[in-house]
């Protein structure tokens, strides 16, 4: 199914009654105005953040029906909860709400690990609560509530990683929502998400983070040069590194066995690449190059270039 | 001095009577375009490139005045004469052209390393020629005569290496050329350079074709999902990847010492927050994190990003 324009649907009987997004940063707060312009989401969007500044910045934005900032009472009656907060903040953050979530509610989120996340949630789910696990595959460089817009998710791609002997109606509901969002959703099993997104995403942000230090760490003198010359190699790797320091802090620590594994394949295929280099082994270079474009043109073709 | 606009100046006297380019791919047919539209760069622009079917298409894309396909007919009589080939083919192409080259002929070239051509060419320079490498930090993922275009060159530096003990007035000459191309000029030692590309452009490169190897590697289910959902991070990478087999390959060669340097720290750096993940070390992710984002504003503020 073709993900659904967003326009109003009058005609649509909203998802959810209460909607409760627990945080309300770049990826809750683009969700909630999603919501608020489609109509046929929630009929109640409730939003929690943490830091009495962001509760301002919310309050003002106005893309909240309630804004709360206890969030056991954020979640009371929902029929449906998001974290949207970093993963490291799961576990403390479901110690407050688990006791206050309604039986039948459906709890989902929207972390960039998947594993470590049915790790914090599900000793803590009461039961009656119905967990679906989500990432959507959407993000721009920056963050916070102001940073949010209702288009982000169109025409990108959502994962779920439901759990094993979970509602398939919840998943159903859940798939909806992201639908009504513009994007296409997929199903996978957690274990082969955290591998996926580390070799796509969090492997490459480790290197750009690394590769910056790296230069940092030159001679004084080399390093305004680096600053001056940044080809366009260098560019596109320190826009990646522009990203918010919490929530890459957690998605490392917690997507930990993919991305070590992932680092370790990498160095031992750059090891091997540099050994051709110091021996002059034309061939081996060129067959390595020569893979990068395929892998290139088949994302072309996939139109994700 | 700023780079003089893209524009006739017919007032102005051309730098060279007559231009000679060996090789006339993207940066050469793009230093030849810039000519013909200025007119203030040379008076007659002489082409030269190796397989037939390339001369083919230049003598169609008709923008230089002479196409010629004997490299040492092409430089006769040339008062400047640019190496537009992939560096690995310096030392070959100079042993054809070197006994042709006009006394008080200015010799430059426009090949990413610099320690490699200065090696290469010096030790056949005869003499009365002056030779300027030269370096413009300017491309697209695109090669061959169709690729180039005369603004390619606009707002970007060109880095010259000049040697010790060359000519000033050839390098007055060359900076001029660059200039009117739309450059900003800059001069450093070789070595300094080597290193700079190296940081800035060739090791992200390396990286770049390496990790679309390691995915290429992955199970094959996983690497269908590698392909489907690329995010933003993986994206940018395969762009690099995409680039010209030949020129790359030459370059790793020709940059032999510095880029297994920059491997080598930044192999180390990434080990370091390898170990940091794997013991849980927030902190020092965090600071990891930081310093990127620090370099990353560092380029915004030099309007390079
Ligand atoms: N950004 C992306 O590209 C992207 C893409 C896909 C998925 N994700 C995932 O989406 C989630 C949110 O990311 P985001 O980009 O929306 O982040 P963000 O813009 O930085 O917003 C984070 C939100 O979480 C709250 N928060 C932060 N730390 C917290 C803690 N320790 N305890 C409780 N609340 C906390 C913040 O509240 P205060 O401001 O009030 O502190 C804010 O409301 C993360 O799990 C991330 O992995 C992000
Ligand atoms: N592309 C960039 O981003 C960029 C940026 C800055 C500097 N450079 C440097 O500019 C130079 C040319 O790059 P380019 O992008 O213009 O390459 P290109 O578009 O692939 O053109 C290469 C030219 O060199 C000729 N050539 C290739 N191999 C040769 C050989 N073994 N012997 C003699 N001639 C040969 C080709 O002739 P045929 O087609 O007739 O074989 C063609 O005329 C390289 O040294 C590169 O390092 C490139």
């Amino acid at each position: 199914m073709p993900p659904e324009p967003l326009s109003g649907h009058a005609g649509d009987a909203p998802l959810f009654n209460r909607l409760c997004l627990i945080g309300v940063g770049l990826i809750g707060s683009s969700i909630a105005r999603a919501a608020r312009e489609r109509g046929d989401i929630a009929r109640t969007v409730v939003a929690h953040t943490r830091r009495p500044e962001t509760l301002a910045k919310v309050r003002a934005l106005g893309f909240a029906d309630v804004v709360e900032e206890d969030p056991a009472r954020a979640v009371e009656g929902a029929d449906a909860v998001i974290l949207c907060v970093p993963v490291g903040a799961y576990a403390g953050v479901m110690a407050q709400i688990a006791p206050h979530l309604a039986p039948g509610c459906i709890l989902s989120d929207v972390g960039s690990t998947k594993g470590s996340v049915i790790r914090d949630l599900l000793p803590q789910l009461p039961p009656g609560v119905r967990l679906v696990p989500a990432h959507p595959m959407a993000g721009t460089e920056h963050s916070g509530p102001e940073a949010g817009f209702a288009t982000l998710f169109e025409g990108r791609y959502c994962i779920l990683t439901p759990v094993p002997n979970g509602d398939p109606a919840a998943v159903e509901k859940i798939t909806a929502l992201w639908r009504r969002c513009g994007s296409m959703v997929e199903r996978m099993d957690a274990e082969t998400h955290d591998k996926v997104v580390a070799i796509v995403s969090h492997l490459p942000h480790l290197i750009a983070f690394t590769i910056c230090g790296t230069a940092d760490d030159l001679a004084e003198e080399t390093r305004e040069a680096v600053l001056k010359f940044a080809a366009s190699g260098f560019r596109d790797f320190t826009r990646i590194a522009s990203s918010d320091v919490d929530m890459w802090r957690d998605i490392f620590l917690n997507n930990r066995d993919a991305l070590l594994e992932m680092l370790a394949r990498f160095t031992e295929d750059s090891h091997a690449l540099a050994r051709a280099v110091r021996y002059g082994q034309a061939e081996f270079i060129e067959d390595r190059i020569r893979r990068g474009r395929r892998i290139r043109r088949g994302l072309i073709e996939r139109k994700q270039a």
